[in-house]
């Protein structure tokens, strides 16, 4: 049983995905509802297509020049191998395959969700989060099945599988080779997040602008030309953005852990011997993925309500069932893998504190902290920006006083809750740290990561049921047809919101892992902030979210007066379009939100991707020495996550406040003892608040996340260069190991001594020098200092291996 | 000469005193015009001092608990000395006298320069740069004047002065002393920023929202009961304030310099002769210091205009010239003290380079690279804030679209602003340290510093041309003379950003500095992100200029709502205010904006103070190692440091950006083809943006200053805690230094044998080699060997210094 572990995670998968296919095939088997409902979703369907494929066109190009440059570098570095290119290019292609899954079925699901509306709340909800289901199994299903497939050959490949005799080196290939399957899926993370952001935003502003506030029309209504694009948007942000980010998280999760296990059995001496085929602990953070599918399905299963009057609270309360038993499972599932799959203790290096002894509960205790991080976040997420919680309340207040109160709230607002949230963070980085060291931080984000199907169908129905909405507003239904979508519509707000939470989590400690893969792989001994180079790189790499997000904001203001132009040229030169009787030209503003939403992500991609490789390599262009630009590009790195993980709580939530003190408005407020509702003064304040919230929520802030694990991922994936590149040129000439046992008698015990056994690793003139202290006879001692090999933790290979016994 | 060079800064610092005395006799008397002026002025006058009064009670209270504090701690700590605590007192003492010399000179000045605009420009012009030279010499020179009396106390009675012999151990605790001066000056200008910040635009906005909006009389409208507290606000925030924070950066940055200078002598060995009693690295930073002083002077005289026809540009190109001119003396007063007083080349320690030759040159080119960043950052903010520039075009053309567009293109303004100015920082770390190490980073500080009361004196005319304009409009003037003003006041507006451009670059250079110093301090060996607690304290860090601009935020907004009441209530109960025939009562709003303002400062002091005396203390009283707390308390402080900086750039920039977008509108602008001017729509949406942005660019923006030197110094006070503590306390059992001489006869020479020298140095079980290979006789080698002491560059004193020598 134990030595087809490795082949577990795939049959989850393949499970996860039949369910998918079963899940999908029942949605599609419901009513689509009339003519006209069909007529609008078909719009939306082919909007959201025409995106894809447009996005798809830009993307392969992307990836052919990837796949030369990554093609180019493993034949000039010998440790980095040819089969990265085609990790990566699968790696794309899995990614988009699961976008294009989630696009299909949420575009699909939308009409259906109306149509049952239709007949009662229950099955609009069952509709929905089917969808959502479909969605989520799918992404899940496909990042697992393609890691796993993809480490297995490569397994085979490089190293003979479970016959072939371990090693941490040849290990340490498999896993870089297999970063390339995560850069691919990160990088079209990184377009459909940032692209589908400012798509949605242009879209929803130009929508708003020309049809609300200047033609006097109703969200939604069929004679804005901006509609259908406006719809499309919410698929195309939502859904593929939020399922492409998801998607990349839960890949370079599992994989930075798996590169974090293999580091602690080369600190165990190289080898372990376990069930296992000696790799138990680079298989178990993909156990508990596949575990994590089968749990989520569970989970999703449990999501129902009965009653046809319920309100937001009893369709929250579904979901939390839901959420709750998942992650419950999930805590009894990582406590049975960590004790079987794991040695019961093991050696593992804490930097600057040496080896310690690290038991397999001390492992799951790591995950637990990941659970509960996971969980609390979105609490706290849920305080910030939930309608009727103080924060909400205050900016309401301040509305009163115009919208520069009301902006200075919300900003404050956004700012203040990165208080909570990073001291959360950091509590998670150093617990899980201190229980298992950087293999623990990894195995938190594994196990929080384990539900990403649940939380993604969770996610997922929101959007859907706000799309549900708009076809039922468009094609005229019944207004308790609407009634039922709204209500799904706003516990999907408030699910939008804590997923953001969850995101950010799931991409700070994913980077985290990433970093200390990223430190391990280049042999680096830290990141020494202390040395100017580095720190400046950490201000330079600081730098960097914000004015990624500045870029991304200017991109949603350009793309959006595009579309307030076309929708301004429709009203006035189609006839008849204001009564009804003439045709708008949907796919015009279709096609203008395509291709300035993808002419708008190349500056902040190209920025993302474009400074790490000018740190690592216009240095190595004047000679600097390649572990000095290692250390370098850690700071920068470093810079990019703490400021990224900022800037991204700061612009989700102030976007959240925003966006829900402006929905407070709707049911009424008591502002200054009188009751306010829509249409007053304070209103008006709180829609623009909301304006500027937009962009800050579903386009700049969720490409945070997208931004520090790519930052993070692409140093990984370069670091063989630095790393393994010097070790190999510099061998000969700068790096130099000698181990020597010098013997004092301490104890003049005429047949003992004490000896000491000092290794001493030169590399490029600096000198690191590990002591044991050893007592036994000369025979016993000559023994011990043979086989102390494995205190040298440096990542090189040995040259000399001499050893001289003398007695002074 | 040589020897007496240590007291030239005060020689300086007291002609720089005696200027300024003469100077402000000359300013006091000039006419004060007539009796309306002089009762406003005097209102304005009064309520000032009101302020000040009212801080100095809570601020004497303050000193009280921190002396007690650190008194407290001199008797625990056996390497803090008690004499921090008089340090620290007068620091804080000259700090305020520095405060108080400025404001009373502004709020004296600015009805002088209203009387003298009646006569001519030139006349004005000269009456109001003649208060700010008078602000920025007393702050210039009390901070040299104090600085160099305690350094020289100090240096005499821990050393026995210039006959004393020279001891690094011992010049450091004399700087260690010292750092209590620069906390004091430090504390309050953090309470002076913050208080100042918030009272300004508390009164601002109260003035505005009551006055403006709701009454609809114009700005400065002697009717109106907030317009005395508003004009006190100005000299409050800006004079004080601003004059408070370069005391502060001022004598951090020499201070920093001096302890960084004293690490270059223990890095030659621990002594060096030179004509200036062995300690010419650490006089210099105090000579440069002290020549800067007569250079303002220089520059000061040079600003001058003749025609009374001039415009705004030409009042400009007299500051520049007076500003370049002193920039330019300064570089060649740094060439020629780096020249005479440096050791024609030094040895300085680079981490993880060893020990490298440092030509005196070398370390001006480093003040050099200072002098260009100060240059450099200010054309940045000219750039992004600057009137008629594309970034401002773009904020306004984006107003007419409503405010929420405008509040975006802001926002992306201020955020996008930070890529050129952390390029700039990052390369003037990496270059300077380049140049001269950390010593060169702080000389570059110095070098930008040294201009400090050319500076100020520049930033200062600003807002007294400001109140003169308001004084001209209580008092009912001809237009001309407020015509007159509002040239001076638009040229003070670029000014005002520009010096904020200013201030933040010394800010960042002078914590880089002082971090720097802290870290040489406690003897760590560098600051390693790789471990876990010190990267969750670099994200704690990063969170803490979030939360504390928020918290300054909310403040104005609190401030500014009792601020409204109290307008509101005067208006409402007071009969014939609007009439001109009631009196308002001025002092109840100068009281509100008082008490509002230090009541709201305490929450973000704390904040302040508080966490890194949490970092600091709580590990410990878990047991946790000294120097692990010491790495992580760094962390911390790179955190702030680095997010700092950019939320100041932005939040400066940001607010100056839609206050000039707002101003452009007075001109009229073009927008859409249509000229637009004031009280169109889209000036409307300006007008907001700025409401924005005023508490960005007064408050929490300035405020980031004082937060990351605050932090850094409070780090570099508690570091002898964490550093000397340890090393005092564990000698005997955690730390170990064997020395040990290898002889391996490589060349079969007979005479000569080729031996190498291994220092191993053990701490807290942690483990450091240095491996020096010599060649010679046995005799010599052996000489060698003994002579190899200073290899050791970890800060500890030796126990075992045996050396053996054996011939295998």
């Amino acid at each position: 049983m134990e030595s087809m572990m490795i082949y577990m995670p795939i049959a989850m998968a393949i499970l996860g995905l039949i369910y998918m296919w079963i899940k999908k095939s029942w949605v599609l088997k419901q009513d689509a509802g009339d003519g006209k409902m069909k007529e609008i979703s078909d719009y939306i369907y082919e909007g959201a297509l025409a995106f894809l494929s447009a996005e798809y066109k830009l993307l392969a190009i992307f990836v052919v020049i990837v796949s030369v440059a990554l093609a180019a570098v493993s034949f000039i570095v010998p440790t980095t191998h040819i089969l990265i290119v085609v990790a990566f290019i699968f790696g794309a292609v899995f990614s988009a395959f699961a976008g294009n899954i989630g696009m299909r079925i949420a575009t699909k699901t939308n009409v259906r969700t109306t149509q049952a509306a239709k007949t009662s709340l229950p099955n609009a909800l069952k509709v929905s989060f089917g969808g959502g289901t479909v969605m989520g199994l799918g992404v899940a299903g496909l990042a697992v099945l393609g890691l796993t497939i993809f480490f297995i050959i490569f397994y085979n490949y490089f190293m003979g599988g479970a016959e072939g005799v371990f090693s941490v080196d040849k290990m340490t290939i498999v896993l870089e080779t297999l970063a390339g399957f995560s850069l691919g899926a990160e990088s079209i993370a990184l377009f459909a997040r940032v692209g589908g952001g400012i798509y949605t935003k242009a879209a929803d502003v130009g929508a708003d602008l020309v049809g609300k506030v200047e033609a006097g029309i109703p969200e939604d209504d069929p004679r804005n030309p901006a509609t259908i694009a406006d719809n499309v948007g919410d698929n195309v942000g939502d859904v593929a953005g939020m399922g492409a980010d998801l998607f990349g998280s839960y890949v370079a999760t599992v994989l930075a852990a798996m590169v974090l296990g293999n580091y602690v059995i080369k600190d165990m001496g190289g080898s372990i011997s376990d069930a296992f085929g000696g790799i138990g602990p680079i298989l178990l953070p993909m156990s508990i993925a596949g575990i994590g599918i089968i749990i989520s399905i569970i989970g999703t299963m449990l999501v129902k309500i009965k009653s046809n009057e319920a309100k937001e609270s009893q369709v929250m309360a579904a979901l939390n069932l839901g959420n709750w038993v998942s992650i419950g499972l999930v805590a009894i599932a990582c406590y049975v893998l960590c004790k079987w799959m794991l040695p019961e203790t093991m050696q593992m290096e804490f930097f600057g504190e040496g080896l310690q002894e690290i038991s397999s509960m001390r492992v799951f205790y790591a995950t637990l902290v990941g659970l509960v991080v996971g969980a609390v976040i979105s609490s706290v997420t849920e305080y910030y920006t939930g309608l009727g919680k103080p924060p909400i309340l205050k900016i309401v207040q301040q509305s009163s006083t115009g919208a520069g109160t009301n902006i200075i709230a919300g900003l404050a607002t956004g700012m203040i809750s990165t208080f909570p949230s990073v001291l959360l963070f950091a509590g998670a980085i150093w617990t899980s740290y201190a229980f298992a060291g950087f293999y623990g931080v990894a195995l938190a984000a594994s196990a929080m990561m384990a539900t990403t199907a649940m939380q993604l169908a969770i996610d997922a129905f929101g959007p859907i049921s706000d799309n549900a909405g708009g076809i039922a507003e468009m094609s005229e239904q019944e207004p308790i047809v609407r009634e039922r979508t709204d209500i799904l519509d706003a516990v999907g707000n408030t699910t939008a919101a804590t997923g953001k939470g969850f995101a950010i989590a799931s991409a700070a400690l994913t980077s985290l892992a990433l970093f200390a893969a990223y430190v391990t792989f280049t042999g680096i001994d830290g990141i020494n902030i202390f040395k100017a180079p580095v720190l400046a790189m950490l201000f330079v790499g600081g730098m960097i979210p914000v004015v990624f997000s500045a870029l991304a904001m200017n991109a949603v203001g350009k793309a959006a007066m595009e579309m307030v132009e076309e929708v301004r040229r429709q009203f006035r030169e189609i006839p008849g379009i204001m009564e009804g009787t003439g045709k708008p030209e949907y796919d015009k503003c279709v096609a203008i939100s395509t291709e300035a939403s993808l002419k708008e992500m190349m500056l902040p991609g190209l920025l993302t991707i474009g400074f790490p490789l000018i740190i690592a390599f216009v240095p190595m262009i004047f000679g600097m020495d390649n572990l000095a630009i290692a250390e370098m590009l850690g700071g920068y790195m470093a810079g990019v996550t703490v400021s990224g993980v900022l800037w991204a709580i700061f612009q989700n939530n102030a976007g959240g406040a925003w966006d829900n003190a402006k929905k407070s408005f709707e049911a009424g407020v008591v502002i200054n003892g009188e009751m306010t509702y829509k249409g007053s003064e304070a209103h008006k304040a709180a829609v623009t608040g909301d304006t500027v919230g937009d962009p800050f929520k579903d386009t700049s802030g969720p490409s945070m996340n997208i931004l520090i694990k790519l930052t993070c991922l692409i140093g990984l994936v370069i670091a063989p260069i630095l790393g393994g590149h010097n070790a190999d040129e510099s061998l000969s000439d700068k790096q130099e190991i000698k181990k020597e046992v010098r013997l004092e008698i301490k104890e003049n015990n005429s047949e003992t001594a004490i000896a000491t056994i000092i290794t001493t690793t030169t590399i490029n003139g600096k000198t690191t020098n590990y002591i044991e202290e050893v007592e036994g006879t000369i025979k016993e001692i000559e023994k011990k200092a043979n086989e102390a090999g494995n205190v040298v933790s440096v990542n090189i290979v040995k040259k000399e291996n001499k050893i001289e016994a003398a007695i002074k």
